[in-house]
Formats: structure tokens, C-alpha cells, sequence
């Protein structure tokens, strides 16, 4: 029986649910802090963070002041920086020097990275002046985002000559070990790293066995100044679990497990959504003001080329004198050749972005992507022309749009996938690039084809 | 010097080079395996399958179809689908046969997944009865995409009344076991995992003590037919290296680690940018009459909204008889607002998805959003303004287009937010849903209050 209780209590997500997040709240205005504590304790430090960002920001301050809440210092590390900056600014710092104390570097580093600028002074003045040492020459010797700011100091390491048996005895006596690790590093005299063996291998192993017998050489060292993308860049084309970290004299200074970048992975993917809709990366601490001057430069882009596409319709400003049906259909046609031309350019940038579309495929990519603008413009020069006609009764503005529409839908496919495949071959960034041109073209396209055409059967 | 040697040839990054690949090809071309096979055995498995995917697809099949051509199984296994379908059906299933027997239990699965039925049918005769209903078993238990899928079959368990001792003996002698584990699960008598212990920790216990001791117990089991994008958040929710996959009575079946979703956590965060542009989830290998079809419901959502807004410009007709720069122009203001709401729609899908946008700040990031909206409406009423001046100095044009900006960027602002924010709320994934509404709501407001305020001018 007790075996199905532990197996009921193994939950696979935690949901938070309104009555929870009511029962702490009312706990909260008791000032019942050991029944908070009690609540908490029970939740894995992931949820616990959930729970704390989901509290209004009143409760949640509220929260932190209560006296003797004890809250797991990993719980602040695992909330959103924005809010992580909110609550290291509220609480004092004698109780962040605590927290920084009780963490591992990287999450130390982090913490402190994240305090204004007169708390991290007096944080700093607080800790063990090795740990203060450390901090501020990472700071001062790498950069942000770089791989020293999200690797691990701890990491275990023995000299090459050793046994598995000295080893494990080692492993067994010493302290300043990280609590878990994957594998362990093997180093030559001048503290450089020759291999490293799994965890795993060394249990199976006989203790009378070299360690060098058993180690993998062919490992993969991070620079410390190494930026992070590329660090994840490497963890994922070659399945890596954990990375040793070295400084600019191949010293090993520590290590980078694989869920310290699964983050990293993650917006690195997230980053192409934000460029292809003309943003640059926005923080949702940022300003009103500071949001819109990020936003200025695209949106001067956009006007340039909408003021582009109105000297295209200024060309036929006799033509839709006569008819003013071909105002009120012309954009229409702009429209579905956008629209399409950003489908093809998405699925592009993202092939690009995986590496799946290469010179090898190119050719044949590009006329499928073509064909694909030529059917979709062959079945909606159908259906618009058909509704058209039910609008206006008119076949000839029916059969304009039809064409019309086979053309730009055509050059949308076709330029939707040659423009980020050009500015890829030219080394610059599809995805921030593309959809200026990319509309640019199918607004021109789609106004000059239906009035280039409607003006050319007028005359006639 | 020695170890001089090694660091150097510590690669970070491998990048292919032309020279090589032409080299490559070279030893292709004159047939010299030999050759190939040693140049290739320097390099990474992901590297050779990225060297693979880089040659011409004639020289790909030629590179196959040499005999005595020596490659790694995992090399197929690293190959993205489409380029692992070609080679597989080019290949003898004797050889896949060879390549199967060889990986583990969830490359072996993914190879067999990948095969035509034809093939499928000669490997599954051809490999090991046991391997083959696992197999058989799998495909018809469990979905595509869920958590049987991906895993691994073969793990490390122990009872839980065993020693360290006990346990590392075992694992010394036991031959079937995967190559690296993180961590070994506790089993009780009925072969339910009750916990689990990181290797690096029995490596630094003493050999009396019990495994059930030194156990974690709050285990994440994932069960066999969970979707693998509900494994993958659960992995990076809680920071898991791997965990345990349970069938329906809860005893252990495999084991999931880390490097495994990787990329599942990768297609996840790309899927929002496929839904924002209208795309469903392409593959390389689909024809272009396939993803005609998956593009198809998109694009006439469009042209439904995109006739609307016709309507509403014929609405207006009689203004644009009378003042043909209307037609020239309102296609600007129309455009800008639309730029301007896909911007603060995009921010606002992945602020949702990463869970940072919750109903205790919403308030406060929509008024945020509105803010946006009116700074950039103003400052673009004046660019514009002064630009339409320049070329048609006509102050009213100049005044009219300003004034239908500034309502139109601030209505596109506030939709923008509000739109997925509502839609999140009725459970409605915004990144699928949202650009449809923010695009249609620009475009009407871009158009009304453009046309509307000129014939309201033109009347006065």
C-alpha cells in the first residue's frame, strides 16, 4: 500500500488552480507563515516559482515580508528575471547575501548579476572574499551572455595517472564536489583537460583500472568567452550532457550541463518568430518608451515601402478615375500575394535556420516553392473571380482579378523563398531581413498587375 | 607536447568546408573506399551526417552505393527524416538489417518508423523475434509522438533492498545495459519504480549503505503515451536530465534523457512562429501539391478579410471619384497599422507561451501596449504627414493621413494585446488565431478612418 501512495503523489505537472493560489493568499493575510511554509514545502521549487509569479504583486510582496517565510533560495533563481529583479530589490540584503551563500556559482552569479547597482555593492562586501574575488573578475574578464556567466565552478576533475579505485575514494572523501554530475574530467599536470569519463562508467569499471585507459579524449572544451548561442549550438548538434569550460590557458575553471541550456535553445528558436515580425528582442520590463524606440526602425521601413507601393498606384490614377471599382479592389490582390509570400518565407528561414535547405536541395526547393505560388494562384484567381462577379456583375473586372492574382501569387512564391535564400548566401540574417523585401515585392507586384492590366484593356 | 597535440585538436565547431567536400567527392569519384572511409572516421558522427547532407544528392547515392563503404549506424540516426528516407530506401534492408541490430532500442525504433511498408515488412522478418515484437508491440500501443516513441529501452534498475555494494557489483557484471546513464532507478517487488539515485552519488557512497537510503523519491514518471511536447515541458519545467517511462500498470519500461528533447523543445517554440505566418507543420519532403493544401484555409481566411475590407473602401467611393489621391494613399495607413499590431502580437503569443504574461500584470502590459500604440501613431502621423506634404503639398491630405494614423497605430496597438490575450482566455492557441483578427481589424480601421475623415472633410 504505501508503495501506491508514493506512486499517486508522483505527479507529472502541477496545475495551479484557483483554490490554491485563494487558500494562500488568505493564509498569506493571516500572517500564518508556518502554514505557508507548510503549502509550499510540499511543491517541487519549479512550481513554487510558478505559484509566487501567478500571486498579484501586492500579495506577493506581502509574501516576502512576512517574518520567518523560508523560502528555498532555488525558488528565486528559477523565477523570470523580471520578477527575480522585483523581489531581490524588496527584500534586504543580509537575507540575499543568505541566499547567495546557500547557491551554486552559476546561480549565485546569476542572482547577483540581477541586484541594482547599490545592492550588489553591498552584497559583495558581505560574502567570503573568495567567492567576492571570484564574482567580480567573471565580470570583469568575460562577457555577458558569455559561457563563464552560465557555467558551474563545481565540477569534479582528477589527475590522469589515477586508478578508478583512487578515484572513487577521492570522490568519497571530498566535500566541494557539485551535488550531481555526469561525468568527471581527467587533467594532465598543468591542470589542462586530457578527457572525461561518465559517472556510469567508472560504477562499471574494477577499481584497479587507469583512468586514462577508460577516459573519452575527444572532448569538447567551451572557451569561457564563448557566447552562449554558440554553446548551445554545439550541445545540440552533438547530444551533449555536460561540457568542461576553459579559461585562455586551456585551464579547466568549470562546467555547463545540458539543463542550463535548454533556455538558451530555446529563445535561440523564439529569436527568428521576433525577426520576422520586425522586433527586436523586448524585455516585458521594458518601458513603453523604450518599446517604441525599438520598434521605429521597421516601422520607417514599412512606410517607405507603402509610400513605394502608393507611387506605383499614382501611376494609374486616370485609370481609377474612370473606374473607382479599381480602388476598392486593387488591395485585395496585395493582399493574398503578402500573405502567401510570408508563408513561403517563413518555412524558409526556418529551413535555413536547421540547415535542412542546402545547396544540394536548392534547386529543386525553389521550383517547388514557385509551383506551390502558381497553384494557389490558379485555385484563388477562381474563387476571387467568382465572387467578384457575384459583387459586380462585371466579367471583365472578374477576369482582371483572376490574372491578377496568378501573377503576384506566383512572384509572392517565387521571391518569398529566392530573397531569404539570397540574403543567406550573402551572410546576412534572413530572418530580420526578408519580410521587408518580401511584402515590399507583392505590394508592387499585386498593385501593378491589376492596374498595369486593367489600364492596358481600358485603352484598348 | 603531447598533450599540446590534444588541445589542439579539440574542436568546438566543425565547419565543412568546400576543399573538404571536394575532396570528398574526388575519392568518391575514382571509387578509393579506402580513402573515404578514413577521412570520414575523423570526424564526429554529427559531422559526417552534416558532410552527408551537404553533397549533391548524385554523389550522396554514389557515396552509398560504394562497396565496402564504411559507416557509423549513428550517422543514419543523426541524418534529418527526409534525407534518412531517401538513404534507407536506397540502401539493401540486409544492411538496415546490420544498421538496426546495431543502435539502441530508440534509434533502432526511429530507422523502422522510417521505412516504406515494404521495407519494414524484410526488416522486421529478418531482425531478432524479440526485437521484432517490441517493436510490432510499440507501433501498435503507442501513438506517434508519444513518450514509447522516443525513449530508450534499456536503463539501469535495482531492487530497492539492495547495497551500494550489491548494486555496483551488478553493474560491473551485467553486460545489457545502456552505454552512459545519469542515474539508476529504485524498483520494488512489483517492478514499479518507487525512486531513483544520480550515479555520481553512489559513486561517493560507501558500499553498506542501502540504495532506498540515499534515494530520491519524488520521481517525474512519465507515461508511455504521453505527447512528447508534454515530456519536453515537463523536462524543462523541472530541470530533469532524463526520467523513468511507465506503461499503464507502472512498471518501468525505459527511460528518456535529456539530449533526447532537445529538439522536441526546439519544434515547439518554432511552432509559434509557423502558426503567426498562417503555416501548419511542413515537412522538406512534401510535395508541392501537399503544401498547396496546407496553406489553402489560410489564405482564403484572408481573402474572406481581405474583401471586407473592400467593402469598406467601396463604401467610400464617391470620395475617391472626386479625390483620386485618396486611392493612392489609403493604402498606407492601412499598412503601417498592420505592421504595427503584428509587432505587439507576436510579443504578446511567446509573453503567453513562456508563461511571463499572466492575469496579475495584464492590466498594467496592456496599457503598456495602448501606450505604444499612441507614441508610434504620433510620431508616424508627423513623418508621414511631412512626406505626403512633400508630394502632394496639399496640407488636407497632409492633416488627413496624420490623423488616421495616430487612431489607426493606436487601434493596432490595443488589438494586438487584446486579441491573443482574449483568445488565451477561451483556450484558443493565439499564435494559430490572432493574426487573422489583428490584420482584419487594421485594415477596416486603417481604411474607415482614412476614407471616413476625407468625405467627412470633403462634405464640410
Amino acid at each position: 500500500m504505501e508503495n501506491n501512495k508514493q506512486i499517486k503523489s508522483t505527479k507529472v505537472e502541477f496545475n495551479i488552480s484557483n483554490i490554491f493560489l485563494e487558500d494562500l493568499i488568505n493564509k498569506i493575510d493571516n500572517k500564518n507563515v508556518a502554514e505557508v511554509n507548510l503549502l509550499l514545502s510540499k511543491l517541487h521549487i519549479s512550481d513554487v516559482a510558478e505559484v509566487v509569479s501567478n500571486l498579484p504583486e501586492k500579495k506577493r510582496f506581502e509574501l516576502f515580508d512576512l517574518e520567518n517565510f523560508n523560502i528555498n533560495p532555488n525558488v528565486i533563481v528559477e523565477l523570470k528575471n523580471e520578477l527575480q529583479k522585483e523581489i531581490l530589490e524588496r527584500i534586504t540584503s543580509d537575507r540575499i547575501v543568505r541566499i547567495v551563500n546557500s547557491l551554486e556559482s552559476d546561480n549565485a552569479l546569476q542572482i547577483v548579476e540581477n541586484l541594482s547597482e547599490q545592492k550588489k555593492e553591498e552584497v559583495l562586501t558581505k560574502i567570503p572574499l573568495e567567492d567576492k574575488n571570484i564574482l567580480e573578475q567573471t565580470f570583469s574578464t568575460y562577457p555577458e551572455d558569455s559561457a563563464a556567466r552560465i557555467m558551474q565552478r563545481e565540477f569534479a576533475a582528477v589527475p590522469q595517472g589515477w586508478t578508478v579505485g583512487q578515484t572513487i575514494d577521492y570522490l568519497r572523501e571530498t566535500q566541494e564536489l557539485p551535488k550531481d554530475f555526469f561525468e568527471i574530467f581527467i587533467i594532465n599536470q598543468l591542470n589542462v583537460p586530457v578527457g572525461s569519463v561518465a559517472s556510469s562508467r567508472i560504477l562499471r569499471t574494477e577499481r584497479e583500472v587507469k583512468m586514462s585507459e577508460i577516459m573519452k579524449s575527444n572532448k569538447f572544451l567551451i572557451p569561457a568567452e564563448m557566447d552562449k548561442e554558440q554553446v548551445a549550438y554545439n550541445f545540440e548538434q552533438y547530444s551533449l550532457f555536460s561540457a568542461g569550460v576553459v579559461d585562455k590557458n586551456n585551464h579547466l575553471i568549470g562546467m555547463i550541463t545540458g539543463d542550463d541550456i535548454v533556455t538558451v535553445i530555446k529563445e535561440e528558436a523564439e529569436e527568428d518568430t521576433f525577426r520576422l515580425a520586425g522586433v527586436s528582442v523586448e524585455k516585458i520590463s521594458d518601458s513603453a518608451f523604450s518599446i517604441t524606440k525599438k520598434r521605429f526602425i521597421w516601422l520607417t521601413i514599412n512606410l517607405l515601402t507603402a509610400i513605394l507601393a502608393s507611387t506605383v498606384i499614382s501611376a494609374f490614377n486616370e485609370s481609377i478615375e474612370k473606374v473607382v471599382a479599381l480602388a476598392i479592389l486593387m488591395p485585395i490582390v496585395a493582399s493574398m500575394g503578402g500573405n502567401a509570400g510570408t508563408q513561403t518565407l517563413t518555412v524558409t528561414v526556418r529551413l535555413l535556420a536547421t540547415k535542412e535547405l542546402v545547396s544540394s536541395n536548392v534547386r529543386k526547393i525553389i521550383s517547388k516553392e514557385f509551383l506551390v505560388g502558381f497553384f494557389n494562384g490558379l485555385i484563388f484567381a477562381f474563387i476571387s473571380g467568382a465572387a467578384i462577379f457575384i459583387w459586380f456583375q462585371d466579367i471583365r473586372l472578374s477576369a482582371l482579378i483572376a490574372v491578377a492574382m496568378i501573377i503576384n501569387m506566383t512572384v509572392a512564391g517565387f521571391f518569398g523563398i529566392l530573397i531569404p535564400v539570397g540574403l543567406n548566401k550573402f551572410k546576412i540574417d534572413p530572418a530580420i531581413s526578408s519580410s521587408v523585401f518580401v511584402t515590399t515585392v507583392t505590394d508592387v507586384f499585386g498593385f501593378l498587375s491589376f492596374l498595369g492590366l486593367a489600364s492596358y484593356i481600358l485603352n484598348i
